[in-house]
């Protein structure tokens, strides 16, 4: 299959995120794209090719126009009042407060943001558009008659919402090549997430929408990030009813309740029969994963891979989280090489 | 007038906040409070008092008990697992999230908050139910005959509202002495914060009520934190409709503007016939504050006492912000110099 790869994701450096209370180190860094690149490159799945620009529009039919803007302008605003350090917002319009767009650049962070985790850079808004477009690049291939694709990208992006940015994303790829393909083909898409956490930007934006499914598995938000969504009674909305579901499962969950998890989310897939289906691709659920609490083994994502295959459906895989970054590289591979190779 | 004070303020000292992009150390601490004791003492304004224990009712009387049980537990927990750093959250559920209350120590101190400011350290709730117990003596020195009475007391307050904490702000003492004083005497009361920034949990605590009313003058949260709340269009909902009154005001404000809009929120409170004025006594309009942009001077804080004492009503004078701590005793004195000298 087709990897799509552009060397911008890099531009995306952030130099910290707020985390058990200390100001750490990022765990999202270029290096996670690189040792994917190279295990890819060593694999020989498929050809690596770079992203074609496809401009804003297929951003803006998932995320509103302020907040493009204010993704597209913050840095050089921060910049110029605060010098070279990552921007990071202070404090969030909580129930209770108004939700009016404030005109000060720490008020328009918060406003615009989720958390203290996700600092916006010099390069966030390169390497996310690079991101975009590689995401809609893949795209492209699948709809002109591949099987597959994979999207080698970063910053990841399932935790974006339509005007909110968290969780170490700012633009939700996988939601705009789910919405593209729905605005090209006129068919419906299946978004199988299956990254450690629960993609709550992803499921917010189809939330009441019947043409795209969403099935995520993820840690429980009782006791996980983001915490407040991915319930298992958030089921979707008017006309999207009934077409989101969540499998929120507990720290030190196995790779054998996993799976069981997974054949339901897939027989969910199937019985919809979409014209794609976009597969979050997070391999955080790693049982080394430093930030995560699944227990599965390199062999596990082999049997994903598989798995998804069965379903006889054109796939466009997106990366998302993963941070165990000596593995994550075998991880995906293995994902994508078992794909490749069951028929 | 008595000044009631105590040494437990220094249980509470947090070592960092989120500012500017950076973990820096908190501008909210100790030394605050012992400047102005310093001066207070110095003045001969009035004896410095202990306070008396009220008990947890008068708090259970304006913030929620599942709030009050996080605040007076989340240490124990955090230290259990974190060791001894201070406890900050990590995201918030803005926007599109679910209310619910996460099980998890990081998802219920992001449901519990408004911002990456206001650490929770091993001694923050000692600290801030003593605050509680300062201000609750300082209103029944008020009640029960003076004329005016002044709580020095920190961690500030103006900032928590119901079941949130932040801004430095962890109990809504001013919130909780006025409730006190509506239960107790049933006369309506009347809070004027002149604080720099907006007082939001006051605001919100009171809105839907008639019987306190709350003025606040403070930077246009256009600019200035807390960025979501302190517009002048909030006027108060339901039978507290006309009860809320905010002067946001620009960026470099000078003395003559600010004592325009004070005098205005003075003949409100004057028509409003309260029982009691409760005075949320902000310092930080000083001209060189290190994070406010208001111009006042010295002098100006004398002007304020004597404008306050016009009105001629017993005054109950709560300590909140103030950080350019050479000069916030000299404010604070002259405040309450000017308000005890004009009859």
């Amino acid at each position: 299959m087709d990897i799509v790869f552009s060397e911008r994701h890099a531009r995306h450096a952030g130099r910290g995120e707020l985390y058990d209370g200390k100001l750490v180190p990022c765990f999202e860094k270029p290096e996670r794209a690189g040792l994917v690149l190279e295990r890819v490159r060593d694999s020989g799945i498929g050809e690596i090719i770079p992203p074609v620009a496809h401009g804003l529009e297929p951003l803006q039919r998932v995320h509103s126009q302020d907040y493009l803007d204010f993704l597209r302008t913050v840095w050089q605003e921060w910049v110029a009042i605060r010098g070279d350090i990552d921007a990071l917002p202070l404090n969030w319009p909580v129930r209770g407060f108004s939700q009016r767009v404030p005109d000060s650049i720490d008020g328009r962070l918060g406003f615009y943001s989720m958390d203290a985790a996700t600092p916006i850079t010099g390069g966030t808004w390169e390497a996310a558009t690079a991101a975009a477009d590689s995401t809609l690049t893949a795209l492209a291939r699948v709809q002109s008659g591949e099987r597959g694709a994979f999207a080698l990208v970063r910053p990841p992006r399932h935790h974006a919402a339509r005007d909110v940015f968290g969780g170490y994303c700012y633009l939700n790829n996988a939601a705009i090549a789910a919405q593209r393909f729905v605005d090209q083909v006129g068919e419906r898409v299946a978004i199988l997430d299956v990254d450690y956490h629960h993609g709550n930007g992803t499921q917010s934006i189809f939330y009441d929408r019947e043409d795209v499914l969403f099935q995520s598995l993820h840690g429980d938000p009782r006791q996980e990030f983001p915490y407040f969504l991915g319930f298992a009674d958030e089921r979707g909305s008017d006309a999207g009813s009934g077409f989101n579901r969540n499998f929120p499962l507990p720290w030190g969950t196995q790779a054998e309740t996993w799976f069981e998890a997974l054949d339901e989310a897939l027989r969910e897939i199937e019985a919809y029969r979409p014209g794609l289906v976009v597969v979050s691709l997070g391999v955080d659920t790693f049982k080394d994963d430093p930030i995560s609490h699944f227990l599965l083994d390199s062999d596990d994502f082999s049997r994903l891979g598989e798995r998804i295959a069965r379903l006889g459906l054109p796939v466009l895989f997106v990366l998302e989280g993963g941070y165990a970054v000596e593995e994550i590289g075998i991880n995906v591979v293995n994902v994508l090489g078992a794909y490749d190779a069951t028929r």
